[in-house]
């Protein structure tokens, strides 16, 4: 089964749990036991497994990466004047957004036992959002039996 | 194929080898061709693929990830006070260690080329505990025939 | 389908565009749908998928991660000296590179629909060097039907 998941943002950066969501198009798929893959379809939206019911520690994640990459855009060359696309209606200097991409993880994978994702105790999926708020974010996702 | 494995930690930081496990469950699933995939059930300790058969890189790996996230759990919001669940026995303050398995890698893919993983000359597969010492800290592992 | 590229990088740090190759293959492969999985032979060479056709950009991602790690490799204790290997010819004090292949992405997965890669607007595939120039950069890659 292929298939892909769209989200709206809200935040610049945002965390949003989509556990629930993978389940649902387990359940669809019928398969009970196999493997999901899934990875982002897009250059400053980054997966995670963490433990992203704890609003707190998701502060801490956003509130870190912009510790770790300097958070001023104009400190940057990638900037709309300089785009090899030639057009530059709005620069959003969003950089240090394509950084965190870089340095956080693009792709899953995850067993699936008995129809349900195999997570540990704490884990949750969820997308990082690095550059929001963007409508339409989408995930490519493929659930094949074992 | 698929199967977990478990392992003590000793150290609140610790690099553990783990390819001559991988090899002895692709022995034991006697697929000579395939794919093997494995991913962290834990939201505290990450993969890795790296010389990690050199101690005092293991030990860069270490410092450097202090450097790279700040290191003081107490700044970070992510507090046994504050946590959802409502329970706080002990505060380990372990912010940092999430954060540093939000930038570290949590999957592996690795070709499976007549009964052994697919590496280059430097390169061990490894667990990265990042919030040890801790009890039956698990990853799944999938082998895929080709 | 499972195969090898090579490359010859000729900078310390390099982004290389590996869209078209990987394109090749899946078209040899003869495979419409389906899934490439690839991953890197090497621990001071990482794999992203980026807006890699934005020079500026690439320019930015070496030059944040010269800064998110720290680039004087005669602070590290991996040292050529030091090696458990005994030999020391010529020590590259490259502990900074392996930092940084640490910290970013080491593998890839990318849905294959209708012979080509299923990238959204802004993704290229990648090679990102850390630590050239170096000749016989190897990446595997395994093209599997739906």
């Amino acid at each position: 089964m292929k298939t892909a998941l769209s989200y709206n943002t809200k935040e610049k950066n945002q965390v949003i749990i989509i556990t629930n969501d993978l389940e649902q198009l387990i359940k669809k798929s019928r398969i009970k036991n196999g493997t999901l893959f899934a990875y982002s379809l897009h250059t400053t939206l980054s997966l995670m497994i963490q433990e992203a019911s704890e609003p707190n520690l998701c502060q801490d994640f956003i509130k870190q990466l912009k510790k770790i990459v300097d958070d001023d855009g104009r400190k940057y060359q990638h900037t709309c004047a300089k785009h090899p696309s030639g057009t530059c209606e709005e620069d959003k200097a969003n950089g240090p957004s394509h950084v965190r991409q870089l340095i956080t993880n693009q792709n899953l994978i995850i067993d699936i036992k008995n129809g349900k994702l195999n997570l540990g105790q704490w884990q949750d999926v969820a997308l990082l959002e690095l550059d929001g708020p963007r409508q339409g974010r989408e995930i490519v996702i493929k659930i094949i039996k074992d």
